[in-house]
């Protein structure tokens, strides 16, 4: 833990401490005074914010390592940052999820727009999966873990696989934290309930990023036969079903997230209108055309084919051949569902890149309904980069 | 009616033929071949588009005085745009509606993503309201209607406010076209009961495109005091109450309007917790501020503050506006709910002139959800005009 007084750092006349001050949780480093004690600062150091007229302006969270040279944690420069300081943000966050869903399974933290930068809580009942992607936080995971019990998560994993962990100068291991987590978890949503291995990594763990749009898909789904490609853990064909699908066919390379698809859809009662098929969809969305397969709702939602930006446009050239593949399996009047979660395409591109797709698939682009992460993964508009998710369902 | 053979018209080599043929449906009148005979066509003339080889490429409506100078209307070189033909696209558009909707209460035609470019159809039962925005449509009025008819509308407005149709060298007169139309009609959405008003145009008409919104609103409304400004017929209002909202204030500029609100929450059985308030939206939202009101949910969905490219800067100026005199309003752990339908402003700066004057008002602007126009409004995603409509969820 940090001992008041913090250590002080100072913003340079040129930077704009009038946006900082409404609200902008980021300084980047042209706009600090980087002088030698600043630059030998560990990564996360907490200190407190001056502006050019060394007026205090709040405590930040220092990496000199970084571009964002300093992020935003309180502006009362008074803030101690401490397990009292952490439960406080956990409860508000608690708060606002509690009037949007009816049982505590949800994003519960999502980085800045929960005043939290760089932290993402997963919250499963009484287990929460915690992402410290940040140094500062990294460093108080013990007052973290003891202000979640607060919130009656007695049963804490840590997951070490985020990206930008690297950056901050940390590394990747995780692993159990608090209480004993073993097996696949039973998750209620959208009438449904999910399986989820929460050791297992990505590979098998759960999203809650796609639940509004499962959930729109399951309003369209009655009677249908529905396409789930890259279900992953079933999300879209168990919301389908649950929402009176008549059958949902789900498709994923990996062999472990389909056996928990079919857990969830065993302990959802929906087991026998459902099926899974492992191998490459692309491969697999070529063999069901050969087969002149047809449903009434085709879903595809792969994994992120645009990670950087310098993937850009091979990511678009993909999300392209996707939608000119999933065409012709769609049946007269079927929906298709086209989704990205890219940081580096935005959703004009891949609006486009999905009607072009469907275009050259001789199908017509009518885009009904664009959907994004649900509102537990609120987002600061000044921070663009946090609209990453976009589920577009069209009439082709 | 137009006889065959149809004039031909030709594209210039420059052209991008195949992005016609992929679907996109406007050709620019630099693309194309403008000789005297084309330059004498009338508004809304049906011809035979070819390539720059001779090759036919389809039918399209040709109006020289236009940027848009040809638009497609079937692909299909032998097509002839009569009753039957209108009839296929109007069954089509049905048929999609059909498997959205529970009841024939919807936008019926979209114009372009439609396959009917320039027009537009409201449906209400067995009444339509049509805007014919291109000349073409407006020239083949009488077998539209006959079209309507098979659909089961007997009963026929014409609209003729819309911008464009100046554009397009037409007049602004309206009215009914078939039938007998008089007095409020109810319409069913949201579990509630919405009176328009179909002859009294803007007014006192009724916006589909914010259905979707409205349910959101609906599904965080259980208990919350609800103040819906420039309620219009009471669209938020009525589908909060009907979600369960303990009480709503619906605030707009127009007497007509606030009185068919109030037909709609007595016609709902909603009229006890419904009060209505007319006035100037800012002045009101000043008002209550000094009054110290405060709501669980407050929704603000301004006419068109930026209705062209010229209003941009000046629009955007007002929408924070709106959102700082919002702000105050809204009860801890509220909900904050800012509409444009500004096709001048994108979702991008209308996000950060919300957040700004969240911001200004010192709250946070923690945005969850974004909505755009329901599914009754399909877009072609080349086509970016199309997504006027923006609604911001927030818990500032």
């Amino acid at each position: 833990m940090e001992h008041a007084p913090y250590p002080t750092v100072r913003l340079r006349p040129k930077a704009n401490a009038r946006t900082i001050r409404h609200g902008f949780p980021w300084i980047y480093e042209d706009e600090l005074v980087v002088d030698r004690r600043t630059r030998a600062m560990p990564g996360g150091t907490i200190a407190l914010l001056e502006d050019a007229e060394r007026q205090p302006m709040g405590v930040v969270a220092v990496n000199p390592a970084s571009k964002i040279i300093a992020r935003m944690l309180d502006p009362d420069p008074e803030a101690r940052i401490d397990t009292a300081w952490l439960a406080a943000r956990l409860t508000r966050a608690a708060d606002l999820r509690g009037r949007l869903f009816d049982a505590p399974f949800y994003r519960l933290v999502h980085a800045e727009a929960d005043g939290l930068p760089g932290l993402v809580i997963d919250r499963f009942g009484e287990v929460a999966v915690v992402q410290p992607n940040a140094a500062w936080i990294d460093r108080l995971l013990d007052p973290l873990c003891d202000a979640l019990n607060g919130l009656g998560v007695a049963r804490v994993v840590k997951n070490a696989a985020g990206r930008t962990r690297a950056l901050e100068g940390l590394d990747d291991a995780g692993g159990v934290l608090r209480g004993h987590v073993e097996g696949p978890l039973p998750v209620p949503m959208n009438g449904a309930t999910y399986m989820a291995d929460l050791l297992g990594g990505q590979k098998t763990g759960l999203y809650f990023d796609q639940r509004d749009n499962h959930a729109t898909v399951a309003r369209l789904a009655r009677g249908a036969r529905v396409l789930d490609v890259f279900s992953h853990v079933g999300g879209f064909s168990l919301a389908a079903l649950a929402g009176g699908a008549a059958s949902a066919l789900a498709v994923d390379g990996s062999a472990p997230a389909l056996e928990l698809a079919r857990a969830g859809a065993e302990a959802s009662g929906l087991a026998g209108r459902f099926e899974t098929r492992q191998g490459d969809a692309f491969a697999t969305l070529e063999a069901l055309a050969d087969e002149t397969a047809r449903f009434d709702i085709v879903i595809c939602d792969p994994p992120a084919f645009a990670p950087s930006k310098q993937a850009r446009d091979a990511g678009l050239r993909a999300y392209e051949r996707i939608a000119r593949l999933a065409t012709p399996l769609v049946a007269p009047g079927g929906f298709l569902v086209l989704c990205s979660c890219s940081h580096a395409v935005d959703l004009a591109a891949f609006r486009v890149a999905c009607g072009r797709g469907i275009g050259r698939a001789g199908g017509t682009p009518r885009l009904l309904h664009t959907g994004f992460a649900g509102p537990d993964h609120p987002q600061l508009p000044h921070l663009p980069e946090s609209g990453y998710l976009k589920a577009l369902v069209f009439a082709p």
